[in-house]
């Protein structure tokens, strides 16, 4: 019997009601022939609602806001665990046998990074039984365990599309259809631009740099494992007609897409900020006396360039998140004198728009083209950072708007 | 080391302030020398938000109220998981090393029962281990695990004073202190009687029958447990100050307490419903033919009187849970022509109220005396069941305080 993966996230198990529709979903999949695997988030809030009180605990004690992560998993977990028993007990009710699986029953191994572990292993035996007995498995998403200490992890935001992806790895699903708010992958995000249009299919690779580039549909991480693994992934909505719904995106590999864009989609990031180290002097070892420091406190560094003055010395400009900004700017000043450099400056009223698109391997000039349509329009490019598929542009964040419809309609992806 | 367990209930840990309350009696174990396990209840009000929404999903699909027990157990264990972890990050944040345990964690082994599971073993290894590395060991009480299912199952309403006082035996400690929000274990309820005293000491026996006769102070499946294993149990005060708490009720073997009294409690129910079945044919096998469906739907049958008619019939009184009243008089309604009766009479507006005191073993005319005193008062007595250390009467529900005072101040309970 084919096997199929299904996740609903939060706003999708917000209430009974709507987890009686997602049942009504896995009804009709089943009464399709599936055997089905169910991942679910915890009720929309209730997340909120656990770190807030693990939050609260530690405040309690001391206002430094660092407190034990092992705790933090132990406690957010319970969310996914209700939305999987509430199912399960709901799917039961409706004649269709089911149970509930938490990461630590699957098992669903992990790393022991608590707070965002990474999957290690998910070895299939248990649920296979349990599709041998006829059950539909409802699985607690973004939650595992690590073997050694035998402790609940936690996958990090959104980790419930890694479980389910990882699942339908572990267990070799025909497919993984993630269940959202939307009804799948769009050129860019309709709320920005009206003319965005929703894909049929988008590749692996570039399902990943959009999701990496800001794109919030899919974890990052999810994208990775079904690129691995070759999990096809749909993207689709979980508020549709039960009975009669769309097909939503399909992710896939890049052989399958027939019709190739050079362009599939314009993604862009409000999360950053900028930093420019002013008259660093130009001599071996500078950028990993500045970016080492940034790396050992877990700041991710993006965009770097480099802009070399007559008198020896360099101007450094690099993008971090904008949540970190503050904290990069204290560790670079702090480490003044070992990098030596005259200045600090910043701003966090940035974007980074980026071009994602497979076809860009073969197309010569397409970054020039948007350069020129971006001058036309006045902006300035701050900087910019290109790969095989995609290329991102930092601007000021008043021109996000203007600069994704500019570039969308450039690209030929506004729907007729 | 000498070994401490300590148990605080929902009220106890209703919000963060609470918990850091808890954390403080905890503080203070751990510096006057004890290896300490807590164990926790979930948050006042969550098991029933969990409950609630598992009704609700049963009958989003049909009014038939009963649903999948397993699941039930895997989203209600959800609420003691949280505070558990809750407490670990507090007292973590303190600079006590502290970890939460899960039921299946530790493992809390129990039958498949789920709802109302006993526990079957406590395997002290893990937190043995958890001992010796030095850290405090916070359960999640009310839960454990079946080991052959792998499946999460709950001990019922009340069960983490179970849990307590089973983890107390499994590793051996010196006591095991159960907080409420009361101070100790009293004569009989102070709302209802205002002289009430509060006991320093009270053995098992006479603690198992005021739980089983009605007092909520304890459940009653704990004093059993550690009655079996002579668990030194306190019922104190979460409310005190942690710096400077009062001492509470011990519950200890009888040889312990030096000045007994004849009657050490008065306890009172009014979950009790009275039936009788009337000119029952009198001839064997016909009890058998009452109480077998009884027991087959699960119905605990209490107080039984028969009264042997001129005619060979019999009049059949007993009583059985309010709750279950309904249930109960339909079934036998059902069983009529087997078992031979002519009408079904009931009444739930009675009370059973009992008189509690291992000294009624060694003094006659205990009960007797009662029986004059409410006598006078012009109280009716409806049935009577007795024992080697308790006496109870089914009353009219109305007398119910008079009734208590009277049998309080008869046996010289009074606070002078």
């Amino acid at each position: 019997m084919a096997r199929l993966v299904m996740k609903f996230g939060g706003t999708s198990v917000a209430n009974i009601e709507r987890i009686r529709n997602v049942a009504r979903h896995v009804q009709r999949e089943v009464e399709a022939g599936y055997q089905v695997a169910v991942v679910v988030s915890a009720m929309s809030g209730k997340t909120n609602e656990l770190v807030g009180w693990c939050r609260e605990a530690a405040e309690a004690v001391s206002s430094d806001p660092v407190y034990d992560q092992a705790e933090y998993d132990a406690v957010v977990a319970s969310g996914e665990q209700v939305t999987a028993g509430l199912l399960a007990l709901l799917l039961n009710k409706m004649g269709l046998k089911a149970r509930s699986w938490q990461g630590w029953q699957i098992p669903m191994e992990t790393s022991d990074a608590h707070g965002s572990a990474r999957i290690s292993a998910v070895p299939p035996d248990n649920l296979d039984a349990g599709f041998a007995r006829g059950e539909i498995a409802v699985i607690a998403g973004f939650q595992g365990i690590h073997k050694e200490s035998g402790r609940i992890t936690t996958l990090g935001r959104g980790g419930s599309d890694t479980s389910a992806v990882a699942v339908a790895a572990a267990v070799k699903a025909e497919r993984c259809d993630i269940y959202t708010d939307v009804d799948g992958v769009y050129t860019t995000d309709p709320r920005v631009v009206a003319k965005a249009r929703k894909l049929d299919k988008v590749s692996f690779e570039e399902m990943l740099e959009m999701a990496s580039l800001g794109s919030k549909v899919l974890q990052v991480r999810s994208v990775e494992i079904a690129m691995v693994h070759g999990v096809r992934t749909f993207v689709r909505s979980s508020f549709d007609d039960p009975a009669n719904p769309t097909p939503g995106t399909l992710i896939c590999d890049e052989e399958e897409i027939v019709e190739q864009q050079v362009v599939t989609g314009i993604a862009f990031s409000r999360d950053e900020a900028q930093i420019t180290l002013r008259r660093v002097a130009d001599k071996p070892g500078v950028a990993a006396a500045i970016f080492g420091p940034l790396a050992d406190a877990n700041i991710n560094v993006d965009m770097i360039i480099q802009v070399v003055s007559d008198d020896s010395t360099t101007d450094m400009t690099f993008t971090v998140p904008a949540a970190e900004y503050e904290r990069a700017s204290a560790i670079l000043h702090k480490a003044q004198n070992d990098i030596g450099f005259a200045a600090v400056q910043g701003a966090t009223d940035v974007v980074k728009i980026s071009a994602i698109g497979v076809g860009m391997r073969s197309h010569a000039g397409v970054a020039a083209k948007a350069f020129r349509a971006l001058a036309e329009k006045g902006i300035n490019i701050r900087a910019i950072t290109t790969s095989e598929i995609k290329f991102s542009v930092l601007i000021d964040k008043d021109y996000t708007e203007l600069a994704v419809r500019t570039l969308h309609s450039l690209y030929g992806l506004d729907k007729v």
